[in-house]
């Protein structure tokens, strides 16, 4: 599957504004060992601090430069915006890794495994206020639409490790991923629209946009968290069941079960570590119960409703086209 | 010793504002896990959420209260400083206690050791959020001003941790303390400067005054953790070594012992861990190199220089007879 080409119209601007914002601005003293591994984690170097192909796809400060030039503003009043929110975005990763223990993100060790739990905690707080700080250039309006984006994601983040330990139902997991993915990519758009002088009304619809399409890309997320083709995921099968992540299937699935069932969930959850055959075990029960296309049913109605803000949208045609090309992208996307 | 009349003057203001900032402001879905284990760290309430005497000093915004009113400013208008400022030393306590796997917090279990290492780290980047929303609420300045001392603080300990792996000079250990622990001293005066409305060269005089205190703080609070009496400092007697941590003392010893001693300090600190054998052993090497006296008098050299540019601030002479009985308190406190 190629690329959309929204991801790839402004990857130069986006790189070369991340290598400025995380050059070390200290010119005397001690210079900090935390700069050179944010340009690491970001995909700018390698361990040895050689340049790389960048890495991620980008898709929060794609999405912001992309809306802002279509709804008429401009790329440099924006670009601020982008890095901070594109910084929020990997402060996050930083931190998630250490909480979850992956060793492995974009095909490289993840920072806590090269310096160290403590010293990445650091690391991650470092991004944040860089984030912050690039944020503040975008003006007051923006700056505070991205804070306020980057605190829901971490109360987000905060569900996500309290429902680990009890069952949610779908409602309230729609309320963690509205916070702990939505919020970002819905300030993504809102953003574009703040740099831009857009009215409330094109706010209203951008946000709204913007919430149905972070909905669709966590579900599709959950999605492959339990049905992925490990060798392009970089998970193996059934990864999210694991871990114990109360993501969306196995909300569907414990609300869906009949006694039975449920009582499956339960034991094999309740458990401290859950066993290959106990993933097993649970996603035939999610088989039997036709969970996966349930999921995939309601990945394509929020794109739908994201559709149909989008066309309220006041760009061009070809825009509006090119959204729709990511649209279908993100609805089909293995990893 | 009785407490400086500055540390009790906006107490109750600064513990209502702690209050009203640390309020989880979400009406509807699942409530957030991390807002009551914010008012416990800060020492509103206790672990079941039972009011408590607020605990800690509250040294920042104490000093940046009083010093924006004695230069004419409203309370209101630094208020939102302050507290973003002690929410930001609180954040980082929350981080530094996780790092350095500290237990107990002014006599109390640590966030982490309550509520878990990956939850913590989210309780962290949520006070971080607070802060800096809530120094947005006191102008684009002091908020610029704020997000720059607490990037200088992850730097500073960032720095520190890295010195644990080598030996530094004491220069260096002066670099890292000033972004450490000097950056938010310095902010606390400087933001009341510019919630005030000072004059430039009154800002320069705040820094100054801040930079200095922030040293004489720090190295005092070195010398505690060597020399102090555990039974007040809640710590024990050269857990500074035994920690490895390069602070002031033994950076010092360093620099002064001979060859002997050298290889002494270079032994002991190569260990994986060090033991109370040692650890005497290296406080011994100090003892005979008079290192206690020389951190002492390097403390009294920071408040007179202090000092020198308090005498040079536009302030009445009531409050700079406060301003001296803190910097008093500050050489002298045991904990």
């Amino acid at each position: 599957m190629s690329v959309p080409k929204i991801l790839e119209l402004y990857r130069g601007t986006i790189e070369q504004g991340l290598e400025e914002a995380l050059r070390d601005p200290s010119t005397g003293g001690a210079p900090s060992p935390l700069y050179p591994i944010l340009r690491y984690h970001v995909g700018l170097c390698d361990e040895d601090g050689k340049r790389v192909k960048a890495l991620g796809k980008m898709l929060r400060p794609s999405l912001l430069l992309f809306t802002a030039h279509e709804l008429g503003g401009e790329i440099d009043r924006a670009l601020p915006a982008a890095i901070g929110l594109e910084l929020v975005h990997n402060f996050s990763l930083i931190h998630d890794d250490i909480q979850d223990q992956d060793e492995i993100r974009r095909g490289r060790p993840t920072v806590w495994k090269l310096i160290g739990v403590a010293q990445a905690i650091n690391a991650g707080d470092l991004m944040y206020s860089l984030a912050i700080d690039n944020a503040l250039h975008a003006g007051a309006d923006a700056a505070a639409a991205i804070l306020a984006a980057a605190t829901a994601m971490i109360e987000g983040q905060g569900l996500d490790l309290a429902f680990e330990e009890r069952w949610v139902n779908t409602r309230s997991y729609i309320d963690m991923i509205d916070k702990k993915t939505g919020a970002l990519i819905r300030c993504a758009f809102r953003t574009a629209g703040i740099t831009s002088g857009a009215r409330e009304e094109t706010l209203a619809t951008l946000s709204s946009l913007g919430e149905e399409l972070g909905r669709a890309f966590q579900i599709r997320d959950d999605l492959l968290g339990v049905w992925g083709n490990g060798d392009v995921t970089g998970k193996p099968k059934g990864s999210d069941i694991k871990r114990k992540k109360k993501s969306f299937p196995v909300s569907l699935a414990m609300q869906q079960a009949d006694e039975g069932g449920r009582s499956i969930l339960e034991r094999v959850y309740a458990q401290e570590r859950i066993s290959d055959g106990d993933v097993e075990r649970v996603i035939d029960l999610m088989d039997s119960l036709n969970v996966k296309e349930s999921v995939g049913e309601a990945v394509e109605q929020h794109l739908r409703t994201a559709r149909e803000h989008l066309d309220r949208l006041p760009i061009s045609e070809e825009g509006r086209e090119m959204m729709n090309e990511l649209i279908a992208y993100l609805a089909r996307r293995e990893k």
